[in-house]
């Protein structure tokens, strides 16, 4: 089936005199997650993985994918002509090297423009061009499902809602007014908006078109006096008109995006390469000239306003009582040998949407037992699971969508037994999470100054985990934001952003031990101005979650004097807070569960 | 005085049409240290220190300078007519700030173009286009100091002498072969050198001409065929010449720099703007194509070799004995009131001197006792300086330049009584200097990563420390050398050096407390590779500098338990180490200033 569906774009090839077709997992936004309609890669190639390009060429065909799915992957494309290239092992090329060592003089490149980055395009032509001297000729309007994919899905369009100052804290307008005083300092006349939560925020809206982010399918166009929002028919309420008009906010149908970006004349528009479409990109720059840069809206709505702030602390109560709930719960099954991972996970999830005020999942809860538990990305199903068992980890990372924030927590809860190897990573593991929570430090470090306290203890005995420490969480919208983050590696033209009070971010450092265990505790920090005298101004962060920690793997010598206080002020907290959510047997079982060590 | 010298000098610009005349503190290499035939901008302002920008217009006359220096420089220019700018204070602007708003179309800039780095060049016009939209002239060939200054000293010339094999561990030929290699790399058919530490390492030679920098002034320019060495007559020695004719390198004068400069035609060549003078740069850019970069030898020479590494570890040992003889003397010093700073300096330095293979210092020694410890680059003068007492530290930051190495190495002394604050500041500081001594980290780590590990436990208390933590140490060069530091904060163009095994850098936490104490605790430490896993690359540190920490000021109970067994440790290492080198009563001395804590 894959092979004859390999067949059919060939024969298109042919005809549209295209020589590589380039297809990417991404919608037209870059979005993280994609809804079936953005499929197409998956259906052309069987392999479901949440990151692959496949890459088709008259005689071949190739799929790269990364280490999180090389074994799914290889299964999934059995029996297919797809070759697998596993990405980062040594020998294999990445996709531009790939094109760039074949393509030959006056090759036409098929891609689809609305799904390829202006980014993305870029690094093709320039190692095609590094490597051949020639310029590599893009056909982008060659839609490779066209008269193939016979039941594609339909685009989602659900109906958009409007947040309240009650939600959003600051209106469109002050928001609006902070952008183009941003595009002026830019040199920038306007701005083209691709990145959903961007166009969210600004217009302080919520969709529905995505998995576990409450965005809607959108553009928008921003200049000196005019706002345009393009948005599908389908996801315009009344609510929605209202406000816009009320807003002097343009409201123009999605699929004339393309109509929208070719009226400009002139100017200089900014757009953001990592989420622009090569399309959009050149259409613009036809008639304008092109400022390419991270699109202001990140730095803007990574720092959260103070009502935010306030709706969060309360979202993150609720949550963490809902995950204690469940802790309690799993605690007190006795055989656990009658649960699998599937289930068990299904039970996190309605303990979450039992949840006042809850939308969606953040994210596909991930519930791994045992062995599983060092697959990072692993996501039990129906049909594919472990049976628990009253010994070892259980690993929850979980988090909601609420009217009120976004949430994320990882816990890994002690089922029975555990060897001393186990107990010494948990603490180790706890050791660096208590030490990047517990930290002081000047305004102007970035999360790369911080990482190293998350991951000290661990590099100490000669363990590293191979992801970062932490990521910024969206309001009310994608669980991984930007720009902030804890890593210690430099990542190639991304910058390191400073850590500004407001921002909010996970600290979740891990230990992975393939075949045996993994370990991940992961709680959510609020950046704060701490004091200020003459040496300048301090940082500290608030801890948002306030789930306990299981107390029953930690080796208590292994910590510190200062790691066992703060340890124990914690628990403190969590018991005062979450507490009043509680059953009279929950409350009991918490109260013994966060006495101090 | 000086306003007749700044008088003279607009005579000049008027008849030469020159508007604003820009005086920097470099020498024709933007050296560190330079000698007294560059102190134009002294000559000019009577200003004496290390760092200071001259502009002299029709109207005005004002000097930058840096916070280290306000109060010096307000002292020294009193009674001119010269304005002091203070860079860092607020609503201070920049110097291309000022010239910028200034500035009107068709006036001229005059300066040396041979002491205006390019970097610097390029920042003024930049800010002087974006501010005005003009592009402002430059009359590169305005010599401030022709006509007016009567003595000033003759640039020096002193001979160069050659390294062997047993000191350079890498003959030239390799070096330049890898030089040409990164060239090549870098698209770059030739490269221009004007940096005098990166040509004393390519060549493998070293000269007397700046003071504390075994260098000698000199450019050098290589091609894929040529390599041509630019020096002083006077430096030449047969030694010289005979190796440069065996190893193929052309001997021309340094005056012929301009003409060598200005023969390259249709060639690539690269140049480091930080050191590149703006005249070399305007000239070589006239037939060829320039690429900006940092020069490819600091990265190369950061690097030592297995020879530079095992002669270091050699000088280290001799140079930790001097000072610990040094602190054995003056410890045992009955009445220190007796001593002055300056007279205590000189102590240090003669113990040095009488080091086998010493050349010469690294730096002017820091001796600073009391409230003057909190200077962070306060030098006592035989006119100026303190007498000592029974009671507070005594901080000595002093260093070596020898046959086999360059140190740096700063200790805060007990002279006597201390108060709490006193003892818990330099346990905050020796806490932190241990922490980054001991770190374990995955490879791919810069400085950046590690700072917070020296600075954590003042931040912890609201302390901070207004520089770097730590720097690149030459070999038988520049005792600061990069591109490796520790540091928080990101500089703006300066990539994080990630650290290579064979590095050799400078751990120096510190606290400054205005008018009371300053401590600051230096060891220089060597990166090596640790173990290599499954997760990666480890990387640590060992310590090349073994001199006491004075336990005095120790506060026992502050230390967690692996920084007491680590500083125990590196105290038997010392002992071990350096006893051998120690008359009997030094030595019984040294075994009590190291039992363990």
């Amino acid at each position: 089936m894959i092979n004859s569906r390999i067949a059919a774009l060939r024969k298109k090839m042919e005809i549209c005199n295209v020589h590589y077709v380039i297809i990417p997992t991404g919608d037209y936004h870059n979005s993280e997650y994609v809804s079936d309609f953005f499929r197409v890669r998956e259906f052309f190639t069987g392999f479901t993985g949440s990151n692959g390009t496949l890459v088709v060429t008259r005689e071949e065909a190739l799929l790269w994918t990364d280490g999180r799915y090389f074994i799914q992957a290889e299964l999934e494309l059995k029996g297919s002509e797809i070759i697998l290239c596993k990405m980062g092992e040594e020998d294999v090329p990445t996709i531009q090297e790939y094109l760039a060592l074949n393509y030959k003089q006056d090759e036409v490149m098929g891609v689809d423009g609305r799904v390829i980055t202006t980014s993305f395009a870029k690094k093709i032509k320039d190692a095609v061009f590094d490597a051949t001297g020639f310029y590599c000729e893009f056909n982008d309007g060659f839609i490779p499902y066209e008269g193939i994919w016979d039941n594609q899905p339909k685009l989602p369009a659900n109906p958009v809602f409007v947040l309240n100052g009650d939600l959003s804290g600051v209106d469109y307008k002050e928001k609006v007014l902070k952008l183009r005083k941003k595009m002026k300092a830019l040199k920038a006349d306007a701005i083209w908006l691709s990145k959903l939560d961007d166009i969210m925020w600004l217009f302080n809206i919520r969709g529905n078109d995505v998995e576990c982010n409450p965005v809607a399918l959108s553009y928008c166009y921003i200049d000196e006096d005019i706002s345009t929002l393009m948005i599908q028919k389908d996801a315009v309420t009344e609510e929605l008109s209202d406000y816009c008009e009320k807003n002097q906010i343009e409201l123009i149908d999605y699929s004339e995006c393309d109509f929208i970006c070719s009226t400009p004349e002139n100017k200089t528009i900014l757009i953001d390469p990592q989420y622009a479409s090569y399309r959009h990109k050149s259409i613009l720059e036809k008639k304008n000239t092109i400022i390419e840069l991270p699109s202001p809206i990140i730095a803007m709505k990574a720092v959260k306003n103070p009502v935010e702030i306030s709706r969060m602390r309360e979202v993150y109560l609720k949550d963490s009582a809902a995950l204690t709930k469940f802790i309690y719960w799993i605690k007190n099954v006795k055989d656990k040998a009658v649960l699998n991972e599937y289930e068990v996970g299904r039970m996190v999830d309605c303990y979450r949407m039992e949840v006042d005020g809850f939308i969606e999942l953040s994210f596909p809860t991930i519930c791994a037992y045992g062995p599983n538990g060092a697959m990072m990305h692993y996501e039990a199903t129906k049909e594919s699971n472990s049976k628990l068992d009253n010994k070892g980890f259980l690993l929850v990372d979980s988090g909601g969508q609420y009217y009120g924030g976004t949430t994320d927590v990882t816990r890994t809860i002690v089922l029975g037994e555990l060897t001393d190897e186990m107990k010494r990573h948990y603490t180790l593991v706890l050791k660096g999470m208590l030490n990047l929570s517990m930290v002081k430090f000047m305004y102007g470090c970035s999360g790369k100054n911080l990482d190293i306290l998350a991951r000290g203890p661990l590099w100490k005995e000669g363990i590293d985990y191979k992801c970062g420490t932490g990521h910024g969480v969206g309001y009310m919208l994608n669980v991984h934001e930007g720009p902030q983050s804890f890593r210690f590696k430099t990542l190639p033209g991304i910058d390191d952003s400073v850590l500004e009070e407001g921002m909010v971010i996970t600290n979740e450092p891990g230990v992975y031990i393939e075949g045996s265990h993994g370990i991940r505790i992961e709680n959510v920090l609020l950046c704060h101005k701490d004091i200020k005298n003459s040496d300048g101004q301090f940082m500290s962060f608030e801890t948002l979650t306030k789930v306990p920690i299981d107390k029953e793997a930690v080796l208590v010598d292994l910590l510190a004097k200062d790691e066992r206080e703060f340890l124990n002020k914690y628990h403190e907290d969590v018991y005062r807070d979450i507490s009043p959510f509680l059953s009279e047997e929950e409350k009991s079982w918490l109260r013994s569960a966060t006495t101090p060590l």
